[in-house]
């Protein structure tokens, strides 16, 4: 068996069939930045809010993939490109069922973030950047990973011995630092409002 | 970074709510047999009864999959034992917000489609073993695959260069040379029935 002798199937329910049912968009909305910025707090948060509305979610966590799809790999910048491009690809599987993904990964590269962009429709892809510096992260070091980091003792950590590439042109960059996590969902939750991905069919047609 | 350096985000929204909020339980129901034993068109055609009747439902196609995901995989062995692995960690990803997984692959391994089984809670996966004789899946040979492999231009082909292990203990087998689809549809819907994977609040309390 060779890849082009692979034959793709359509499913017989499509993203748009879903999203009607659903009476929203489909979306990823990318939650990147460093160890302890509060992305998958944010996440949460901000997925709590969606299904109390009635919105169809769900979390990709870096964290728990880890244990899970991505328990093959490890921290080489070769096993982040490939960490994140299975996460593009599970995002996707999603948004093909007319769900909003709250993805949050480090995903420290430019070029794999936009690889995920790519992988779904214009307009479906939103990169929230949780900025916060790096001491204030440190501070927080809730997994204790800083303290091994400095020590030697954490390999390629992001931030310490591993690059992270700010995000070039992100939907919104919240200063995770100076913002409450209340005041960053509701954010999030305004950006995607404004884009039109909640917006549910009754409203559509008023 | 090593990998328990990696700590569990428990997201916001479990299982349970996602499942209350459906009106059904989430579940694998596991599609298995020769390549043109009607696995995908059968996931397809229960897909369609199932969304008519209002369930969350998705679809995980074999070759759909390794046109993303499993992309970087080839069809050894061992590169088949990853496609399956990284086909259930996603299945699971799906159960985990609700959803009733259709997942059409060949599998050919019994051990892979129970680490499969494994990941999900008991009674969350279904097998169904989609019998049909080869001579059958190569008069059909939708694909033009097996004209391909009998003439060796396709190596590591299911059934004629490559093992298939019958499942051992199913959750249904179908006769798809001797059941239409239509047929074959409704078994599948009845078992997911009498499971009670399919059962709806208002008759739980009933």
């Amino acid at each position: 068996m060779r890849d082009n002798d692979v034959v793709w199937h359509s499913g017989a329910i499509n993203r748009s069939r879903w999203e009607r049912r659903n009476g929203h968009k489909s979306a990823i909305v990318w939650f990147t930045g460093l160890s302890g910025s509060g992305k998958s707090t944010l996440a949460c948060a901000v997925e709590e809010r969606l299904h109390g509305s009635g919105y169809r979610t769900c979390i990709l966590d870096g964290d728990n993939l880890r244990h899970g799809l991505c328990a093959d790999l490890g921290f080489s910048d070769e096993a982040r490109h490939e960490n994140i491009r299975r996460a593009g690809e599970v995002a996707k599987l999603f948004v093909d069922v007319g769900i909003i993904v709250l993805a949050a990964f480090i995903s420290p590269f430019e070029q794999d973030r936009q690889q995920v962009r790519a992988l779904v429709p214009a307009g479906g892809f939103f990169e929230i950047y949780c900025k916060c510096p790096i001491e204030v992260c440190e501070q927080r070091d809730v997994k204790g990973l800083f303290w091994r980091a400095r020590r030697g003792q954490v390999r390629h950590f992001t931030g310490i011995s591993a690059p992270y590439e700010e995000p070039v042109a992100p939907a919104l960059t919240l200063r995770t630092d100076q913002h409450g996590i209340h005041e960053s969902a509701e954010s999030v939750i305004a950006m995607l409002h404004a884009s039109g991905v909640l917006r549910l069919p009754q409203q559509q047609t008023a």
